[in-house]
């Protein structure tokens, strides 16, 4: 067991939170972290109400630990998703994507915990007036949807350490104990991590998705579409096609219909490593093997206090 | 005393390298940090021959302990330098910007330690490969110049660490003790700091420069120039420029006329905040105050001690 302000908040028993991700993390995935001592987070931004309805009545079956689900404000009919968590009495929410003013007292009311996703000053400021219970500072390695500032998880953290006092929740490049260690060294209270669970086996990417992930060097994912939503995938014939278009100075909607609809479910849940948007964190660089939820959990926490004591003897 | 493998390479008390800076770093300050235990630096990518020869006369003179020079292998006449380290017994030398396979082997036959800087895979193993003492690896989140690839300290570190057996340096948002601590957690025998020794009193960076550096904040600084050579830089007048060029396909040779010459001089030593080159690493976002190269180091050692008692506490 870890004792931080985000372990207290959450009431889990290690400081380390599952990203909620698009095609990745549904019920299975957040019950098996959750019952390995951290948070688990269902990603509802690939999911219809009806389908986001059934996780959250799957998951609470599943695991007797706390979840939550991370909803995107940017989703459209976003009041039902609401909905759907307090009808079900989802103990903590992410929100991303959007403005935190906007939902955060309604779920509190519900005695939700509310927990806003950030990647600058100004939104984490924004979020603390909001009421957030935490912030999630998010680093420019990570994957998926980011900011357009490009902070490093490395000067990201420190700086906001100084400004803000609600919990603070690293990520961005965490997928291991030394990250881990080395994010709360730079004051976070707890870590996200995403990349590291698409590779296990409760994950729902697919298998060609999780290959390419093992397979991915460095240099190999790039944070684009920043016209459009700024986000982190691994450079494939589609990154190529987007890539093109952006430097041949195609406009907004040019791109958004070069984009077209579906790719993320293309490319992470169907396995179309051409066609398909490959959303990953730059730790895809050193990422090697596929494992259960509880041993990523167990690993983590072991090669933490190992790292640790090897600091400790400098 | 912190004992590790770059202590022991460079037989200096604590791990900090204070990175060789054009027009910041010269004798007063590469001096000013040998002798507060760390390893000073001269930076001889903006200095003549004669004006090389002449700094290393006087940080000679200036501290008993070790220092080094900063040679960019891309600096015109090269031989000039590479003579002059030679005939001074220079005993550390860092190369960048270059092929490691050139002047490796040349400077080791002097007796003198080499290490080079990279910032991917490929450069450290060709590196290693040459013979190299050490490798500093330079994260996203560097100031100067930097790599094509992108890669942040927190994901470069624990992926080079896995692949290559010498000395490994972290530069790249560390300025603190807690980034100290955390690179070291991810693998680090020791820290390069560029952005936090031009705040020092002994830097020769224009005041200008150095306000400019105190006010920066989040989202400030760019890494930008990617097809002449990516630096990060503060985004001012001249970046907009340059960024407007690239956003309008100017090729190259383009973009070598608007930048023009002499841009990171009348930035960074004569203070032009519009029209010079102001080369500065993302934790500028948070730096804050101007202080003597003795006093930066003792607080560092004091953080990275009491941050590592906090992390014992978890």
């Amino acid at each position: 067991m870890i004792k931080t302000r985000i372990t207290e908040l959450f009431k889990i028993k290690y400081p380390i939170i599952q990203a909620g991700m698009v095609w990745c993390s549904g019920w299975e995935l957040a019950s098996a972290v959750s019952n390995s001592g951290g948070l688990g987070v269902i990603g509802s931004g690939s999911m219809y109400p009806d389908v986001l309805d059934s996780h959250v009545v799957k998951c609470k079956k599943a695991t007797k630990n706390n979840f939550a689900v991370n909803i995107p404000l940017l989703y459209p009919n976003i009041e039902n998703h609401i909905d759907t968590v307090i009808r079900n009495k989802v103990p903590i929410v992410f929100t991303s994507a959007g403005n935190p003013s906007i939902w955060t007292k309604k779920l509190k009311n519900h005695g939700i915990i509310v927990v806003h996703v950030v990647s600058n000053l100004k939104f984490a400021l924004k979020s603390q007036e909001a009421g957030v219970d935490a912030i999630v500072a998010e680093g420019f390695e990570a994957g998926g949807h980011n900011g357009l500032n490009e902070s490093t998880t490395f000067c990201l953290l420190p700086f906001l350490k100084k400004k803000i006092s609600v919990p603070l929740i690293a990520a961005g490049g965490i997928g291991t104990g030394k990250t881990m260690l080395a994010a709360m060294s730079l004051g976070a209270d707890g870590v996200q991590m995403g990349s590291r669970f698409v590779l296990s086996n409760e994950s729902s990417a697919h298998i060609n998705f999780k290959n390419a992930v093992i397979n991915a060097k460095d240099g190999d994912t790039s944070l684009t579409l920043k016209e459009i939503t700024p986000v982190r995938m691994i450079k494939n014939k589609l990154y190529d096609k987007i890539h093109n278009a952006y430097m041949n100075k195609k406009d907004t909607e040019d791109l958004k219909n070069i984009l077209g609809k579906g790719r993320a479910k293309k490319g992470m849940f169907e396995g179309d490593l051409d066609e398909g948007e490959l959303e990953i964190g730059q730790i895809s660089m050193y990422l090697q093997s596929i494992k259960s939820a509880k041993d990523i959990v167990d690993e983590i926490i072991q090669d933490f206090y190992n790292t640790r004591n090897k600091l400790n003897e400098y």
